[in-house]
């Protein structure tokens, strides 16, 4: 599978990386050609991994993972354009997190509680299959799930059942087994939103390795 | 223990029930002292339960709840009068929701993302204790963890330690045996915040009876 995986920051490398490892082809998206971060990423990771502008590396992709800041996921959508990504499963991994005002972060007005970043995402690129997911944890454990032991939940929501279907079979790579369907993509506002409760938990908790678990009677 | 239960509904009524059944003297306050469901709630659970005006049972009580819609909180906490709660431990376990734009309900923008319901609850009641606890889970479990088996969570945060101990004993008279202190009262920017997830996780496990368990490395 051929996957673009837009954005350099740590959950960009760890996805990219990990999608390498399990024998994918993959290219990590920035704005420019020669950004060193990507750069950097291609040189470490082989034949397989490669580099390049957004809009060329969501074009040459099967599967298009967004795992840029949630504050720029628009201008990023923008710049990738909805040709490149027409009929394709987009995965949005984003928090709309507004760090301006210092830490925690809060979010983002225009992109939550009556919308979402995914929700932004899926309207700047109305042909493309958006499924948000991942979004609730550290990035370690995205790809790792081993890392804290005993059940514990992944989420996923989006409008086309065959998108979701993709994604299921992506997470079951990573390692997660049974990941909880939260229906149509405005559930990511349920779930972006649990970002500021996930920052007071982290403080709690002491460190970033733990994530939710839904248990039910 | 005397307790004030602010609110009619069916988290007040749950509360307020529990607490008597556990040998706490309990009003259930209203905005009038005639209430209909405070008086039938009133007659139906003995001569430890009474009800009253929202500022009446406030002065009389040990510990104040509040259990009203998350809308009504700044209006209830001005009817209640910081000289009725001074120097007590105000527990508050509101969410506010706005419901006026169809279900599932968003978040009273007002009072969440950067602020939240206890925090405006506090600023009303300057001399009060505020702790915010229980608004993270359905009325029925937050006085019987038992309904969800094995282990699942509490939260707990606010300004004052000794407001935290009493929350924590009387969590624990409900069946919480480790509730999760996340710190100042800003952290109920957090836990409130889970609600719009919560009301997508209701639709996709069926049913209310579910909670969440922090699952650590």
């Amino acid at each position: 599978m051929k996957y673009a995986v837009l954005g350099t920051g740590m959950v960009g490398h760890t996805l990219a990386t990990k999608l390498v490892s399990l024998g994918h082809e993959v290219r990590m998206g920035a704005r420019s050609a020669d950004n060193e971060k990507a750069v950097a990423w291609a040189d470490a990771n082989g034949a397989k991994a490669r580099q390049g502008r957004f809009a060329e590396v969501a074009a040459w992709a099967d599967r298009v993972i967004f795992a840029v800041n949630g504050g720029n996921i628009v201008a990023v959508a923008e710049a990738v354009g909805n040709d490149a990504v027409a009929g394709k499963t987009v995965i949005d991994v984003t928090n709309p997190l507004d760090m301006s005002g210092g830490l925690p972060p809060t979010l983002i007005p225009e992109l939550s509680n009556t919308t979402s970043a995914g929700e932004a995402l899926q309207a700047q690129l109305p042909d493309a299959k958006v499924v948000k997911t991942l979004n609730t944890m550290n990035h370690l454990i995205m790809v790792d799930p081993a890392r804290v032991p005993g059940e514990h939940d992944v989420f996923l929501c989006g409008e086309d059942d065959a998108a979701k279907q993709d994604v299921v079979a992506m997470l079951a790579e990573f390692g997660w087994t049974d990941p909880v369907d939260l229906g149509p993509l405005a559930a990511a506002r349920g779930t972006e939103g649990l970002m500021p409760f996930w920052l007071r938990m982290w403080g709690a908790v002491g460190n970033a390795d733990f994530n939710y678990r839904i248990v039910r009677a």
